[in-house]
């Protein structure tokens, strides 16, 4: 057996303390199936003396993580320190500098430089491993980059925040419908019951806003599509305006609301979005719920694949880390996004504007005759063909707020939001309406 | 960019054409990820005048794929003849023989001398890729080799014969449920149907008979569990005997049937086993529908994942070849059970009368005063506990025939298998009793 891949770990919060007790508990394991034992030789963290149950003495302690990445006595680098900019940046750059191949769960840093991260990775001849910074313990990053090699992927999409989907599983009642209207949680409400179990941060908009499922996106993109990571091509909208009647509806109706990141090549251009998305029940997609993520990726000969698990914690992150350190103690050093950094390919971006689909409105009007009827005819003036209309029980006395619900066939965003600003600013609408794309997969 | 892989591939069937379609309709996406063109040099095939819609005229030709493996130009060696034995077994032992590589979705082959090929290749410097030997274009074998290998992997399962499930779907009316008992199609109705569409073969057995799935799973549970592939220990039982009644009775208790492989880790032994199984409705593998396969793994640190797409046909299956062949081209070659073959454990095997689980059985029995009396007799003789009956309707008249249904608790098999054996001999009892177990993840 060959000598030991030594690993020096920047950041020791969960999935640190996490990745220390995966390699220690299951080391045998871990060592035959790499060929070789993976040792921890240097760690560094913000406080030494914090208590995270684990006994530090064996390791070389670093205060500077980026020292760490130049000095410490190891053949890799694993960083689980976070964040896009800042000490994260500084120390893949410095190992990478100093050809050293590094494992990380920084989906935000390979959102914003994941592109000059692997040339320079490249250019020193070693590899960055991201497996841990996209869906958990799901090993997407491997099936895509590897297990559909063979393939041109058309697509991929996915479940891509826990903290999202544990939020909209609640609200829709935990998965349990009956096909009636029923009383459901509202947002508020679930998030601080997600915030109270964990399963939410105490400042919870990178989750609930999209940010963190559009980094993993921009990262799938990438090594999917063989392109640049654009970050910033990504459509963001996140969960906030989703309401337990949204929820309702979506059930009676046969659906189910998601929040999910699409990635697809339309004409050689590549769209990007992330968004609550109504989902017909019965779509696999449809039925991880709660922390779960999931992952579909559709290949032209493998056709439509599906990847479930968990998308966070510990444990699940710690396991994706380690699948990488595996790899690369056995001198397996893919390209980081599967092809040549020099050969990725700047495609262009489908503005959203051009997207299409078909949509569920929420409008909050006024109960009084003609209002129907003025909202249809802006629909019909937009070219916005109604495929159905919901108005749900009447208002206490005429001139008193109702919902109505419509649905359109196919059309494009413009159109749509052409058509809200229209439906906005007529007098009986009392609230911006709010609107949910359907996905039709 | 390094010079081709020469590839010679054994086999012109629906997978070996879908292979040579594969490498030449995306060759550059390939190249872009193997480092090097992939290119088909040699092929051999029992008949050469057979139109695949193929030019076979830039491939040397053999009539002996034996002596291809041993003479084409080539860096590696496809197999896609199929069968344990013969020319197959002999082509990957001449190839291994000769120090190449090979690629392979033969898993009977596997199944009956996966341990052996293993220790060849290891001894030649190289290895098998079979990710195309179970469950199709799912990336499978990479996930658990690679993707999960931090983990102590406790449990694999999965519906792993797309033709078992498509008529275990269609018997269930396509997954769609009501609640009610519906007219059902009956298995030799819904097999007829699927040699008539071709997810069925002329001759059936092997698939419903459960064989297929058994070499899958003992090959999964070599890879899961790092032992020597024991396909002689695998309890095997097939979808023969289920009915539409079945089916119908279990849709009313909130399940729905499936034919899993099962493969868990039991106090250091290992039980695997194939049988139908009956599967609480919203777990993630009961909505895996049709010709679909899905594979849970179950590790100590990432939980529970899940793994789907399409188990057969030309595009998944040539998709996990060329998969494989792009790690050859890369220059990964892992140990072909995740570790060294010399250090495949043998390990116990869990004997199918230890097995412990709940049992829905189906009477049919005269209907007559005191029939329930005499079965709920035998049962708590056997120390089994009743869960529920049913007994849905009355016969025409009294001392016609009846169905009656029996969930029991949890029960080991032995204690069951004695049960039915006396419940068989009742003077009341008109045919064998037939079980499916219930299975609970």
């Amino acid at each position: 057996m060959s000598r030991p891949l030594r690993i020096a770990v920047a950041g020791l919060g969960t999935v640190g303390a996490g990745t220390l007790r995966l390699l220690s508990g299951n080391a045998d394991a871990i060592a035959a199936r790499s060929g070789r034992a993976l040792q921890v030789t240097a760690v560094c963290a913000r406080d030494r003396s914090r208590d995270r149950g684990l006994d530090l003495s064996p390791y070389q302690w670093f205060d500077d993580p980026v020292e760490m990445a130049v000095r410490a006595e190891a053949d890799v680098v694993v960083e689980l320190i976070g964040g896009s900019e800042g000490p994260a940046k500084e120390t893949l750059e410095a190992a990478l500098g100093n050809a050293r191949p590094v494992v990380t769960a920084n989906k935000a840093l390979l959102a914003h430089h994941g592109t000059a991260l692997a040339a320079q990775a490249e250019a020193a001849g070693c590899t960055i491993g991201y497996e841990a910074a996209v869906a958990g313990g799901i090993p997407i990053i491997k099936g895509l980059r590897e297990g559909l090699a063979g393939n041109r992927i058309s697509r991929v999409y996915g479940i891509l925040n826990g903290t999202c989907n544990y939020i909209l599983t609640q609200m829709s009642g935990g998965g349990d419908s009956g096909g009636n209207l029923q009383p459901r949680q509202e947002f508020d409400a679930v998030l601080a019951e997600a915030q109270r179990l964990g399963y939410a941060e105490a400042d919870p908009s990178f989750d609930i806003d999209g940010v963190d499922t559009a980094h993993k996106l921009a990262i799938l993109t990438a090594l999917a599509f063989g392109c640049e990571v654009d970050f910033d091509a990504v459509y963001v909208e996140g969960i906030r305006s989703v309401s337990a009647l949204d929820v309702a509806y979506a059930d009676e109706l046969g659906y189910c609301i998601k929040l999910l990141g699409v990635a697809q090549q339309v004409n050689g251009a590549v769209e990007q979005r992330v968004h609550p998305c109504m989902v017909r029940k019965g779509q696999p997609i449809a039925s991880v719920d709660g922390v779960f993520n999931g992952v579909v990726a559709d290949g032209d000969f493998v056709d439509t694949t599906m990847y479930e698990g968990r998308g966070a914690g510990a444990g699940p992150t710690a396991s994706a880390v380690v699948a990488d350190l595996i790899d690369i103690a056995r001198g397996t050093m893919p390209p980081v996004f599967g092809i040549a950094a020099k050969d990725l390919r700047r495609l262009p971006t489908v503005p959203m504007e051009q997207h299409r689909c078909a949509y569920y409105l929420r409008l909050l009007v006024l109960d009084k005759p003609g209002v129907i009827a003025d909202v249809a005819a802006v629909l019909r003036d937009a070219d916005i063909s109604m495929e159905s209309m919901l108005q749900r029980g009447r208002a206490e006395g005429e001139g008193e707020p109702v919902p109505v619900i419509i649905m359109t066939h196919e059309t494009s965003e413009a159109a749509m939001q052409r058509a809200l600003t229209q439906i906005a600013g007529l007098e009986a609408t009392l609230e911006p309406p709010r609107l949910i794309r359907i996905v039709d997969f």
